[in-house]
């Protein structure tokens, strides 16, 4: 059967995260119900992140196979029922095996921080407003440590047994003006909760909380027991997926 | 009484519009129900802009006057009840005499237009994505022509027999960069719907559906009836209030 790449976006606010989960509403579960309706089946699909509640989706990747497919006539029909909420980009026909979370070479998230103090309403859903003052420069400082490879196991949720060894590429954080702050990340993949632990550090520091030096520490320990904030999900958005 | 002015952002979407109407969820209506929990009475207040149903704002400014008061103690106690759908920035005291609606010098409104012809789902009720193909230089060429002391009639609903001659100091097309174009015009004071108006005709020009040099002939005419496309209200923020 061929297969297909669908790329999508998503704001994450009424969702409890990507993945099915029986009696909650889920991105796989809305988007997996729409395609039924336009295919008669649900096709088993595969994804490059399942992000959790709350964390949306720029740049998200998901592959199935079907027994042919018009797919301009899929991407109008799945966005007239899904609303805006969801936005299927594209639609396209892939090289048999392709599959969006194993084909995935890297992936890059964005964290957003809000460092007026003052809530902005039409951000509210992708930015997090901290209540502290930061020194932007500590935040920047901070996420050095986090290029190479890395054992993450101080900064992820264990899975039992897997390695939290991840290459990060780069790991900085921009000033985007008016006061707001971006972290960028991009790494092969990501242990659960990561991306959180690693500004939520990264804001420890910056507002006064941890000092520089600890931060090489709390990444040797391999320990996640003595990890401090972990920064709200709202705040984060799957940027961009690399085959 | 001492004066008192707010300064307040909001997230239109799930209002009816600022002014208070019976029966529907307002902003004027929200604020003064907290402002009366608060401050054991329903002050008579004024604002600066009266916003249509799914316009936003980030620099609003109301005004009122009470017999005392804690400001900090207001302003806590206001964004605890209100939630983040709409975030009171700051409030003061202010000159007697001061009203937000009248004492205002110029406004200053931002218009968000999405080129890409793809929903952003996480700005979907902030910008207006268009359908069609636009020729940004044309969007620039169309609003030349609003500069200065000007008849709006063509381009506002009649309140009978008032003026509709308004001051524009500004009215540009800005490159907002990922294919995002944003008006922007600053005016003494604006007749109903004449940014979206506008709006409206610099699409219509550069979509190609309305020559560039009839919009002179538009305004010139002072009849509302042959006005093309009024863009909808999500893509608007009344952005700034001068005093």
């Amino acid at each position: 059967m061929p297969t297909y790449r669908l790329d999508l976006s998503y704001d994450g606010t009424g969702f409890r995260g990507y993945a099915r989960q029986q009696g909650q509403r889920t991105v796989q579960g809305e988007l997996e119900s729409a395609m039924s309706t336009f295919l008669g089946e649900i096709p088993e699909t595969s994804v490059a992140g399942r992000t959790d509640a709350g964390v949306h989706a720029r740049g998200q990747v998901v592959s199935f196979q079907v027994e042919g497919l018009d797919e301009g006539k899929l991407v109008r029909s799945l966005n007239a029922m899904l609303g805006g909420e969801i936005v299927i980009r594209r639609c396209a026909r892939v090289d048999d095996g392709f599959n969006a979370r194993f084909s995935a070479k890297a992936r890059t998230y964005r964290y957003r921080l809000n460092a007026s103090r003052v809530v902005d309403p039409l951000r509210r859903h992708d930015e997090w407003t901290v209540t502290t003052a930061i020194e932007p420069a500590l935040l920047s400082a901070a996420v050095e440590h986090f290029v190479g490879e890395i054992d993450f196991t101080s900064f992820c949720r264990s899975v039992d047994g897997k390695s939290n060894v991840r290459r990060v590429q780069f790991a900085r954080w921009e000033d985007a003006g008016d006061e707001r702050q971006e972290f960028w990340v991009k790494a092969n993949a990501f242990c659960h909760q990561m991306v959180r632990s690693l500004v939520g550090l990264s804001y420890d520091v910056a507002r006064g909380h941890t000092p520089l030096a600890e931060v090489q520490q709390i990444i040797d320990r391999r320990d996640r027991s003595t990890m401090g904030t972990v920064a709200p999900p709202h705040g984060l958005t799957l940027w961009e997926v690399e085959y």
